[in-house]
């Protein structure tokens, strides 16, 4: 190959200008979509393979240019969209983006720094630190998990992967790291995990991913508020001291997924406390609410917790993916993670003077995360964020008000924050078809759950787009909708 | 709380307009920067916590304005960022972004939707599964791995997550799915895992991760060319057999991270074959290259694998993270890997005509990841694909005969791809030595291995801003230092 034709200028390079150009049709593409997302159903009414029918067979051979992506954006995807985005969306919970959370992750693009060492970008460890032990502050957590202390925060994915580490820490604290080593094959006593029935279903992920068994995971019976009952939590661990097996997790929750129930952390925290048992707490929705003092009752106890985690990427207006996970002992996490091949030794790591997160997480390499948390937290300011927290738990309250006033429709659930449950009187069946046609007429978006063995609705206010309006609207066209069944 | 107060303008909402405006100078920041990247030391030389230190001990209490943000990235985080897109970053393998991903990273974090059902964004599922098989036929991969056959792939964010799904679903295949029922614990026969000494260490902790413990992890010797010995292979796995062990797994690495090192995929997989093993192919950095004809060599015997995986974040101009990771029977990853509450049900799924994808990897939520993909893919075309490819690989190749044609230097491991390996001949300490000054001087960044017991440096071509004048400067350079020590 002569020099000539290696120094050509590469197909499709695209320039700084032509980037410069390309970027802002990008970014007008974003506030044109944020000026319109009201306008979409929010759920998408494709039917399955609609979208793949409509896409070339092949790729093309040749490049083609950033207008005609953005032209079959518009024309061939948006209609395969649901649009979490839209003022109309209480489904599931919200996954909030935010306008300085899509600039960061921009940023964060654009910098393209794979963070896996402390070395690899010192900024992307020290920045997430920072921000990590800020969030502490903001939010009244206990100060071991901060990093000046025995503990520390790190950025994750999800709540899946958060927990999934914490379980695996406290598996191989409970063994003193011999699973690690040795497998869980034939050890003599089996690892026995707890968590209520309402748990989320990452936690059954967790044990079977950590080779324990769903066998060896106890869903703890819940009080009349679908809260784990703390005295069946003990009569479960001491069943299975007694029968030679070994308690080692306890997965308390914080806002459950179903209707946000909280668990008792302060009494469920003793019984661990009692019994030598990792503590972890998974608030993934309803730790962002913290950032407001008067609900930090949500963590009473939360001091007795060995790990905990909350989603930013949930209700603290930060784009998907960012959950903030935290343990009060780091060394365990880390002992439990760790792996130093020699092509990742450096002087940084070697000196133990800093953080290297690929040992706090299944992931090695990692992206700038902390960027765009830093956006939002520096964009809106403490007060910016209590002032979502408050206007959307201030409307759930105004919405549970108008159910429990209605003759038709009843609360299945306390409201603690921003998630209503609720279902009209009419049985399941009237419920479901109830859902189904105003999920399919488009204007809001909402999903189910059971409750009690009944099926139950579930208007979770989250998303940054989301009025006061909305709220009452939404509420009308349930009304309407139901009576016309 | 009155309605009027409910109603305003709520703190620090950027409105469209003022998003566009915001937008429009984070693109600009970014275009500026790829205009000078070139001219910022590639490793940061910032000491452990300079970056903490210059940071405001408390976060604002009230919002502050974009242009101060970007102000402080400019003076408080750029002097710790290590420039993995400067075109002089030679270190490990690169994580190669391009305008194209970083374009389509920002359409996903403006439309904020979260893929984890076929439901909550129908095009999410689907634009992945077409991209994906669009890669099958790009790459020339088994037709197996089709959607449209019994396999399939998925996007996941590293090769550490991938390799652990390709594990568990091994394990479960290999007991029945009784372990993640009844856990590992009072198995009799333990499960073993293969791979060679030179495998990537995500393998260990993925065995470790699983439950099975990493003496359970069999390293198998390599060849001189620091592939895996099949003969090696195949005497443990009868080794373990006739102690009554159960081989459940081997993974093959195309494109080890030391050396670039091929495993002999065709015959390592007739051995698996005969033991009913589940093979899986790790071709993290290695893969990409298969957009060219001429480089399918280094996959010949992978239809011999169950699972397969390589990360366009490494070396097809997509930004991080983006591993794609494909199986030959979707049903055993899906039925390992599935959890179903009640809150997750829905039409489509239960229909069963729909993927729902979280159930193809360890977290539940997943952002809108094959947008990037198909702009990078629609943006240069798969030829202008293979053009970046070609160069990398040409420059290599030249790279090395430069250093075979030195007297001071020699080469320590074949040259396959984009990776030279190499020495200076005056010793380790000489070479250690050599490496650090050069990183110091900020030109080039390189980082080092260990083959056969002696230091190795590592020169990996892949950023997609790097040019021939580059790797001749950078041979330049290590010249001119080794003269001097």
């Amino acid at each position: 190959m002569s020099e000539k034709k290696l120094n050509e200028k590469k197909p499709g390079h695209m320039t700084p200008d032509e980037f410069r150009a390309a970027g802002h049709a990008a970014v007008d593409w974003i506030a044109s979509y944020m000026e319109k997302v009201e306008e979409y159903p929010v759920l998408s009414q494709v039917a399955p393979g609609d979208i793949r029918a409509s896409l070339p067979e092949k790729p093309p051979e040749t490049g083609e240019s950033f207008e005609a992506v953005l032209k079959d954006l518009d024309d061939l995807i948006m209609p395969g969209i649901t649009h979490w985005q839209s003022p109309g969306f209480f489904a599931y919970f919200s996954a909030n983006a935010s306008a300085p959370a899509i600039l960061g992750d921009l940023l964060s693009s654009g910098l393209g720094v794979q963070g896996m060492l402390w070395a690899t970008s010192p900024a992307c460890t020290e920045l997430e630190t920072h921000v990590l032990d800020w969030l502490v502050g903001m939010m009244g957590l206990p100060e071991s998990f901060l990093s000046t202390s025995t503990g520390g925060g790190v950025l994750q994915d999800t709540a899946s992967s958060a927990s999934l580490c914490a379980l695996l820490a406290a598996r191989e604290k409970a063994t003193d790291y011999k699973i690690n080593v040795s497998g869980a094959v034939q050890r003599e006593r089996p690892l026995v995990a707890y968590t209520s029935s309402q748990a989320h279903s990452s936690i059954e992920k967790a044990i079977k991913i950590a080779g324990l068994g769903s066998e060896n995971l106890r869903l703890i019976d819940v009080d009349e508020n679908y809260a784990m009952r703390s005295d069946a939590l003990e009569a479960a661990i001491e069943n299975d001291l007694a029968a030679g097996r070994l308690p080692f997790f306890v997965c308390a929750s914080v806002g459950t997924t179903s209707s946000s129930a909280l668990d008792p952390v302060a009494a469920i925290g003793e019984i661990c406390a009692k019994h030598g048992i990792w503590l972890h707490v998974d608030a993934a929705y309803a730790g962002s609410a913290t950032v407001c003092p008067e609900l930090r009752f949500i963590q009473e106890g939360l001091t007795h917790a060995d790990s905990y985690m909350f989603n930013p990427h949930k209700w603290l207006l930060t784009n998907f993916d960012c959950n903030a996970f935290y343990v009060r002992d780091r060394a365990v996490l880390i002992n439990t993670l760790s792996i130093l091949p020699e092509y990742l030794k450096n002087q940084a790591t070697e000196s133990g003077s800093v953080f290297d997160y690929r040992d706090w997480h299944i992931p090695l390499g990692r992206r700038f995360k902390a960027l765009k948390l830093w956006c939002v937290i520096r964009h809106y300011g403490v007060e910016g964020l209590r002032t979502y927290i408050r206007n959307h738990v201030q409307w759930a309250q105004d919405f549970a008000g108008w159910v429990d006033a209605s003759e038709d429709f009843e609360l299945t659930a306390p409201t603690p924050l921003s998630l209503v449950c609720f279902r009209h009187k009419g049985g399941d069946d009237f419920n479901q078809k109830l859902m189904d046609d105003l999920n399919e007429a488009g204007d809001i978006y909402l999903t189910h759950t059971k409750l009690g063995g009944r099926f139950t609705l579930r208007l979770a206010i989250g998303t940054s787009t989301t009025e006061r309006r909305h709220v009452e609207r939404a509420w009308e066209l349930i009304q309407e909708k139901a009576s016309r069944l």
